[in-house]
């Protein structure tokens, strides 16, 4: 220690000071933190663009990022109505333009009014624009079959990720007691490992079975826990479902064996449901925990704590929007099929179908929201201050959710360009999950479970020994040495499975089914053939 | 604990559990943390806005809310330049309609072309979109007289409290290490105390002079430095110019000094500048840190250590902007007078006049920026990283920023009516911010120090010891009777000085300079005559 003030007092004699926050006195938390969705994949992929742009020579012509789930860089078009709407919110002088439907313009109008000032541009309230959170509330009970809602209970965010964050710093320790445990899927979405790390909370892996199309298990969620209890209060339990990044989708049976085992163990439940709308293959369904958890009556109805996430950064139709179902069999049926998000208030009278289908989205206005269930009142009021230090959640973002989350109505004007550009949404995502599950499954070492829903595939690939040796090499784990190559020799940007967790010797990628289809296919074949090319090099 | 267990198990057996999730459970930091911008009175003032919309009888008719910085809430018009071009971004169709000048197309065009998919919709790049950045970093060179900023060291961000808690979480200690202080001035804007006390530093107060109009005064940063090294490690320094919640503007010596000071005691300078578009005091002139710090060359340019922030969320023009100064003596040459801010990269050939002037902002876009100087390359990447795992900042506050820091220039056709509205608002503002400080000044037993900038005063208030006596048998603050009381019986919201710390045994209250000139006047009478009424009460 004296030497280092030596050091200093030396240093500061010739002018020269240290730095204050270098790597070693900066927060460790923070260093911890890995966020591999946009971490050096993704760098290296930015690089090469310019490469391309300032006409170095590569073996492709372009990147294609498929590392991310980002329909609009994808191009996917906007639905009109959704950027109608937004735009004579933007600029209320539209309102007197002939070029705009009127429904479009009551809408613009209702949500105008419940703005302060009648702008934009004003804050909301930090929960949230009162109107929207009650759209909100009727859409949640139209989609749980009239389950009440309480707007009280809904919080409008920054995208889904600003509440999850919230909601975990609720619950982490604080004040040296014995640290949270959070119990998280693996594979799971990086947010979870990335904001516990920065929390300093414990992240307690409970694996999904991929032999049974990435199930989970409660088995393995009780050896999750109990192997946790020494270093740990293990005190929540996140489900991602429809699965990030690995597509499957949830039955009833196993929700409610998740929620009467958070019950029995005294856990605070956080459900991801943000793909909730992205519910692709046959004999798939979408429950909510909510629904299911109401169902079950009480203990669980009254007692067990829930905090339910959506994002208008995701969900269907191009639009960054989580917050709408799109109910089909097939494709062609879209256009005449009833929808329970409609504004109406009149319940779907038809019965759920067997399988359930919706779309990806757009991400740039970061809107989203969180209910929360059966939490303390008192713990309700902690969270709304803690919200209100952000002041509010971007208004943009909360009128796109309003728009999404009670879209035109049957018998308005722009409620036929609306289905007819969800159905082209729609018929194009279903056969990209197809194709995609197809296209793998035909591959030598590689296998990719079916996507039943949100909107990336997860396909394992096996990789050489030789390979897995070089990539020990170079400090590098194994699935992102095949990456980074696959990105060097194809321009195809898909992230390695090591930054979502997998079980030990296994390697996967994750890639979007966003690209435009016949752009989806040729990428699919370059990747099988590099596939093969990279096999045949290390064997 | 024991006991607890059976109790427990009773519990379990009746089908009773406690929440996992209580106030005595949750996270203590959280506990701590408060705001009063939006704290009691702000609730308080809903119920009252709720009670009136009911019919209950009040001895008022509305609730005029002067609590927190939001132009647009208050009916200032936004500008019409910014929302026609985010209105053409939003829905691109209307590129072709001609109800639109050819520079709003022109400058739509470039946004969307620098977007994903050439859509707002899409993410952009974590630390935002490259295009703007550069916009920004020529902003920042022509405020600062041609000093270069680099793109690669400007972060966006959903506001300025987003990036200032994002540095903060860099500075924090974790891992049980010495808990890191962090200066900030008192009275301070209530962000610093609640992201503090979230994160777990030690807040360590340094007061404001308010005998000479809320001077910042060195000796008195040391003595708090000296004081607070036995309780943590002080480690940073933050400094709110123009102050908020006090509206003084920092003199380019005082500016030298605190840098010089930060130097020599090894402190990491926050600069929270985002009312540098907001002076309005005849001899005062906004100096940002960045320019002092390179012009006082080695050691300090190359070495002191600087995040500087600004917010599209407060700033000028009633477009919750921050980052355009607009510079007039008088508001009838507004629109002659050359602007450093014009889109042209020809500088400002005039010398900086006596006086500058600028305006409130529209706020519920959330766009905002830091610049980071010398910080250390290890630590700016894992700053990136960081912000990555909220994938990026909402892009309409992105493309907002855009417009703010590169306006009309005066050879574009939308030039004149923008520069007309400026106007408008400028002139109004400076009126109201002189008409604030005669009224207050007029009142016995109000002082309030001159409003040179951002848009708040903040008036000291003396109270009858009776109703100091009254307020602690109730449980509150003095001020914060005072200004419930104020809600009360007049529907004027302002809030309490100790929601952002005062010398002990003073009282204060802040309150906005926005509402309608002939509003603001009005609120002031009523004020006063609150005041001397309350004062007699008590007396």
């Amino acid at each position: 220690m004296a030497s280092r003030v030596n050091d200093q007092s030396q240093a500061s004699r010739n002018g020269l000071k240290g730095k204050v926050l270098t790597l070693d006195t900066m927060n460790p938390c923070v260093r911890r933190v890995e966020y591999a969705v946009r971490g050096p994949i993704v760098h290296r992929a930015l690089e090469l663009e310019q490469e391309l742009r300032q006409g170095v020579k590569k073996p492709f012509t372009e990147v294609i990022r498929a590392n991310i789930g980002d329909a609009q860089a994808m191009g996917q078009r906007p639905i009109t109505f959704f950027r109608q709407v937004l735009a004579l919110c933007v600029y209320p002088k539209l309102l007197s333009s002939p070029d705009f439907p009127e429904d479009v313009k009551r809408r613009a109008e209702r949500i105008l009014q419940a703005c302060g000032g009648q702008s934009l541009g004003a804050y909301t309230i930090s929960s949230g624009i009162q109107l929207i959170r009650e759209d909100v509330a009727q859409y949640i009970e139209r989609r749980d079959g009239g389950i009440p809602a309480d707007p009280n209970n809904i919080f409008l965010s920054t995208g889904a990720s600003d509440a999850i964050v919230t909601v975990l710093k609720l619950l982490v320790a604080g004040d040296g007691r014995a640290r949270t445990g959070v119990l998280i899927p693996i594979p799971q979405y990086p947010l979870y490992s990335a904001a516990l790390a920065e929390l300093d909370a414990v992240q307690v892996d409970y694996y999904l079975d991929e032999e049974r199309a990435w199930s989970l298990d409660i088995a393995e969620l009780r050896r999750a826990l109990c192997q946790a209890r020494d270093r740990c209060c293990p005190r929540v339990l996140c489900v991602i479902n429809p699965g990030n990044p690995t597509g499957q989708v949830q039955t009833r049976e196993c929700i409610e064996a998740v929620i009467r085992f958070a019950f029995e163990e005294g856990l605070f439940l956080m459900a991801d449901e943000v793909y909730q709308d992205n519910v692709y293959a046959e004999g798939s369904q979408f429950h909510s925990f909510k629904k299911v958890l109401t169902e079950m009556g009480p203990p669980y109805a009254t007692q067990q704590e829930l905090a339910s996430f959506h994002s208008v950064s995701k969900g269907y139709m191009g639009e960054c929007v989580q917050a709408q179902r799109v109910v089909v069999v097939k494709p062609e049926l879209v256009e005449n099929f009833p929808d329970h998000c409609h504004g109406s208030t009149v319940p779907d009278p038809l019965p759920r179908p067997a399988s359930t289908h919706a779309l990806p989205c757009r991400c740039g206005f970061r809107g989203g929201y969180v209910e929360v269930v059966n939490m303390d009142a008192e713990v309700q009021k902690q969270m709304a201050k803690l919200m209100s230090v952000r002041l509010c959640p971007p208004v943009p973002g909360q009128a796109l959710l309003d728009m999404v989350v009670s879209p035109p109505a049957p018998s308005e004007p722009s409620f036929k360009q609306f289905q007819a550009e969800r159905q082209e949404v729609l018929a194009e995502l279903a056969a990209k999950a197809k194709l995609t599950e197809q296209v793998f499954n035909e591959a030598p070492g590689i296998r990719c479970n079916p996507v039943q829903g949100a909107m990336y595939s997860f396909p394992r690939v096996q990789l050489p020994p030789r390979a897995v040796q070089r990539a020990q090499e170079l400090g590098l784990a194994p699935d992102m040495f095949f990456c980074l190559r696959l990105l060097e020799e194809t321009g195809i940007c898909v992230v390695p499975g090591s930054g979502f967790g997998q079980q030990e010797g296994t390697y996967h990628f994750r890639m979007t089914i966003l690209p435009p289809i016949e752009k989806l296919r040729l990428l699919l074949e370059k990747l099988r053939h590099f596939h093969a090319k990279f096999t045949k090099e290390y064997s």
